[in-house]
């Protein structure tokens, strides 16, 4: 279902990834996501122009879901609307624009509406009216975007699997819960606009966890990465300037891909970012840089987003000291070196290539952590990577699948040593 | 440095009780709390001029916490604003005001800001950095109330002892907590207007519960006291028509007064209502009547608030039923019978008297259950009142004390059978 920046009233649509692109998470500048409280469209222009001068050419944006929801049965217009106006002033500055619906969690913070705490306490993934709720508040939200042409689409909500730690969860309940949100984003979106959800990284890395990498893999119109340098202590363990943290964006990318059951199906490093002290200040520009110049080697990769546009103001509290310098721009809205990097790696000619060699990854989700940082087959496929070759990653079920390898461009299938 | 409402300008200030007060707990007709979100002040306007127009001369106002202090270290001036506002257009409407600070707990929804809850959690009893951040608040909310002459005062919070669940939290750590903000409330008041607190009834009957008795008999200007009837199943106990229920505010405001170490202190009936079922709708305009009546007839008795102003509308999902009913005006805005019930009752003559006879209560913080409903203490009271006897209460401690027992007009100590 997913469209393409490209206008579909005056452009075919015959390459859907056939422009990278590069944009950022828009964390707004006075009184990050508190702001919606005191909503203003001048504030949001400012930053929005801002981004948008960088040569981004698009924003994915974050609402709270007790302001938007705060009785099951009430969806309050006003939060709607003020939603809507922030999407179209980032589409007036030029910007294309991805939605998350239901936040919940936002740089260790979580936002839960009361009816979901306390002496009301549900579990937002397997109570019934707790997901009918949510699905109500998708079907909203898509129906007051609909039809706006620089509409990227509608994402469940940012990395939903930050609330498993309180509200313990299956994996068939999580894609009871998926595919119900998806089904209700798309019906209030309608066919144009992309569907998708977003998992932090144990998905992909953890143990067990309840949200897998076939569920972000296959479920929704593409499939979202968000490969931190922090998951599984990346940088700590390699080093700042390692290959495996420069690398780690490109890696999640081809991780996806072969969980996926299309093998044209996109991938889109929806978040990835350069926290200190993981990423030291002075390395940042050229983590930027070298994290945009691997992942676009990427065949089907959609494109890079920067988490975040603007620092955390050191006013605010209790954020995890990471949080507080993860900006393009700092607190007062000046550029950062980083942000100077990024523009500079973006305008670098991207060349995504076939993979012909592809690594075995042979796991089960109680065994995914082999293929995270620390991991045996992580380590192999960095191995490789630093040997100059470029692997794709391929699931041993279908190491054996001609037809399949030869979609994806695969010639040449090896088992880690 | 409780003030009466007489103008202390023009006004002796003799008597801060001559005139018992009564009014009403302000539940907004459109939206519950959640119109904060969009305050709207001609639909505050039309709530309180409703309110007004009753004969009511006085509201208790809520705000939300997460709205005012969605950030450790932010206070949001707008939601700020908004509070004074609603304060001055009840004013405006010939009402005095009550203000509590932190909600906190409101109708079975508990109201904290995300700073305090899941990966941030923190104790907001005992949390060093949460009571700051609640004692500036109250400071804030002080200063910007401060000098209004239809101020009551600022009272902490509703019912802050209903976070004890969630909260574990001593006797000792609770009055360090209560401390701590009284003075700061105090301090952004300046000297005019009451400073309180409040709890609900496990604070009188419940054993061990770290909100004890003499915290809300002692701290702050006055006693607030919340006699609810479905505390210890006080109307399944005893029926709806029962002596017990018609007299469980009097019997309330007798127990506080023991309690108090200034037999002149006076004690506010903060909350009553008539919850269906407990309460039927056929019954609730005598309880109300009942309530008024008996409760004045307490010498030192400060007021009757009632809750509430405005049944919370069906459209709203989630509430406990009977909170659906409580209101002097239904969710369209029309009066109901209970408000006419209610309006009858305050034009009545009331006439405190001294109470001769004292019962004496012999209990611990682990047996204060004697003293409610069910209890032996409880019930010993109630026989001595349907006999016409108006038993006060008196601690065992206190029951040789000539002085103090002279002090509050008691001539006879009785110890129950």
């Amino acid at each position: 279902m997913y469209r393409p920046r490209t206008d579909p009233r005056t452009e075919p649509e015959e390459d859907p990834i056939r422009t990278l692109r590069f944009g950022v998470n828009y964390t707004p500048r006075r009184g990050w996501f508190h702001s919606w409280q005191d909503f203003d469209p001048a504030h949001a222009r400012e930053d929005l122009e801002q981004i948008a001068a960088l040569g981004l050419d698009h924003v994915r944006v974050f609402h709270l879901w007790p302001l938007l929801q705060p009785n099951r049965n009430v969806i309050r217009p006003t939060a709607v609307d003020q939603l809507t106006r922030l999407v179209d002033i980032a589409g007036e500055a030029g910007l294309d624009v991805l939605v998350d619906g239901v936040q919940g969690h936002l740089s260790s913070f979580d936002f839960y509406p009361e009816w979901t705490r306390s002496w009301h306490h549900r579990n937002v993934f397997t109570d019934p009216d707790a997901i009918a709720a949510q699905a109500d508040l998708l079907r909203t939200l898509g129906r007051a975007l609909a039809g706006r042409p620089h509409l990227l689409g509608l994402q469940l909500g940012n990395e939903l699997n930050n609330l498993v730690e309180h509200n313990p969860v299956t994996p068939a309940e999580v894609d009871h819960y998926l595919d119900t949100l998806l089904a209700a984003a798309r019906d209030g979106l309608g066919e144009r606009g992309m569907v998708t959800h977003s998992a932090y990284d144990a998905a992909w890395y953890g143990d067990d966890h309840p949200f897998t990498p076939e569920a972000s893999a296959r479920k929704g119109d593409l499939t979202t990465v968000h490969p931190w340098v922090f998951s599984g202590d990346c940088a700590r363990r390699y080093g700042p300037r390692s290959p495996q943290v420069r690398h780690l964006a490109e890696y999640g990318t081809e991780l996806a891909k072969a969980y996926a059951e299309d093998p044209a199906r996109p991938v889109w490093v929806q978040e990835t970012g350069a926290p200190e002290p993981h990423i030291p200040a002075a390395d940042a520009p050229e983590f930027a840089r070298a994290t945009v110049r691997n992942a676009s080697d990427c065949e089907g990769l959609w494109g890079v987003t920067w988490w975040c546009s603007h620092d955390v103001d050191r006013s605010l509290a209790d954020f995890p000291e990471l949080e507080y310098t993860l900006g393009l721009f700092d607190s007062a809205g000046r550029r950062k070196p980083i942000a100077e990097a990024l523009v500079e790696a973006i305008k670098e000619p991207h060349t995504p290539r076939p993979r012909a060699t592809a690594l075995v990854l042979d796991c089960t989700p109680a065994t995914r952590s082999v293929s995270g940082p620390g991991g045996e087959y992580f380590e192999e496929w960095m191995r490789w990577r630093a040997d100059g070759v470029r692997p794709a990653v391929v699931l041993a079920e279908r190491a054996r699948d001609e037809g399949y390898l030869a979609a994806r461009g695969i010639k040449e299938v090896v088992r880690p040593s």
